[in-house]
């Protein structure tokens, strides 16, 4: 199973990789493409209506891989930290609307100068939220990402950290996502996605452009870049991991690209080096 | 001692801090400042000239706190290999002339696809150069890089790691710097410093700032960013270093302003910050 050969089974467009294409329009490229996945975004979602997302996804036979983001837990104050979490259980419910099981934690920057505050905050923020997406069927996975977006995006910034959180919970409930541009600098990753056995909520590949201007946009394609996808994946599938692979990439000069052309270099570049 | 104020008795540039200034700027703009250690980079020492270089520094009374850098250990061949280390005993060679005992190692980066074998040659090059450090009287620091400049310049990107190379040497012989950009983000920050008493052989202050264009210029003064810096600086001291403190700075508008300038707001805030 771990190396089975990748065919396209598994391969999901998240559709920050077409940024430019509405839910309709990632819809309708990944039925062209024969792409079985997608993974939305709730400000597109958003645009496009959550009742109307959900519906033109079922129509096109598309399963939603997952959903981005919740997280964003520090607040400077209780009110903000409640705001956070009355929008966390939203967007668990438009996970659930949607039809996937997975709502990926982007769990916030720090607020000041003080991390370990920011980090608490975090692990209370899934704290409170865990029930309630256990409710509704929706599992939390915790993103690590590259510390150079710590200031930025998270304060969460490796695959140990994410599991020291989540393995305080049942593992059908809260685990992690491993995204290959985030993590794979560690000289621990091979151990923690291991380690991560079951909690494998989603698998994200890219490759790592350096140095580029935006750091939020330096993401590549599979194969651009010097990521050893096809290990990470295989090292994830060896943990049982089964499920879709998101391809999610950041990058100005893909989103000027048509679409459609995304979509077949993601195919080829899939089959190649993930 | 830990919680000594922080005066300027253990204060040193490291002269990458004023890259407009040779070596005998540098010197002569520490007298003048009150400065009683400099950090010297190999490119600059060789521009003054090895001998005129130690003679200038001892001249102002002024100590070495480190020589930048050794490492740079893998290479695609065995001959590179050779021809890397035998640089590296020159830089030993050269920190013993400078009158300073630390030398430090930017390990270097992978070579291609290859993070392992990469890593192992830092592994390999450290154990090859160790003796020969110790028979020279100076110590092998290596510093880990933040991630971000994994691919660009070291494949050695978290104190812990660094520190396991380090464990299996002499503690007075092999050890760790620590520079606050390169590990302010990291989850297990103190207790690696903990676990690091008695192997730090150096402390780097200055800031993290971001997002910026160039990663390598994106360092800046303390206090302009958000890192702690003297939290860390105490656990450092906490562990019985005593050692000095350099102020290093990548930062093209640093480099753009009168080095007397710079000299004097970095003792204003070692005094604030660090």
């Amino acid at each position: 199973l771990a190396h089975s050969p990748p065919d396209h089974s598994r391969l999901s467009l998240n559709q920050k990789t077409t940024n430019n294409w509405s839910v309709r329009q990632a819809v309708e490229g990944c039925a062209r493409a024969g792409i079985p996945f997608i993974g939305l975004w709730r400000d597109k979602v958003a645009d496009t209506g959550l009742a109307r997302s959900a519906r033109l996804v079922r129509d096109a036979g598309l399963r939603v891989s997952s959903l981005c983001r919740g997280g964003m837990f520090p607040a400077a104050t209780a009110a903000g930290r409640r705001a956070s979490l009355d929008d966390n259980r939203r967007a668990v419910d438009e996970a659930a609307t949607l039809g996937t099981d997975v709502l990926v934690l982007v769990c916030g920057p720090p607020l000041d100068l003080n991390l370990d505050a920011a980090r608490a905050m975090v692990e209370e923020g899934v704290h409170e939220l865990a029930p309630y997406a256990a409710q509704a069927g929706v599992r939390l996975g915790i993103e690590p990402f590259h510390p150079v977006l710590m200031t930025e995006r998270s304060v969460i910034v490796t695959l140990a950290q994410a599991l020291d959180i989540a393995v305080r919970f049942d593992p059908s409930r809260v685990g992690v996502i491993v995204d290959v541009y985030h993590v794979w600098w560690s000289p621990d990753l091979y151990s923690q996605i291991a380690r991560a056995s079951g909690r494998i909520f989603g698998f994200h590949a890219n490759d790592w452009l350096s140095p580029e201007p935006d750091l939020l946009l330096s993401r590549g394609m599979m194969g651009d870049g010097p990521i050893e996808i096809r290990r990470i994946r295989e090292a994830v599938d060896e943990t049982g991991y089964t499920g879709p692979i998101e391809v999610e990439i950041f990058n100005q000069d893909i989103w000027n690209t048509p679409g459609d052309d995304t979509l077949a270099l993601m195919k080829e570049r899939y089959a190649a080096c993930v």
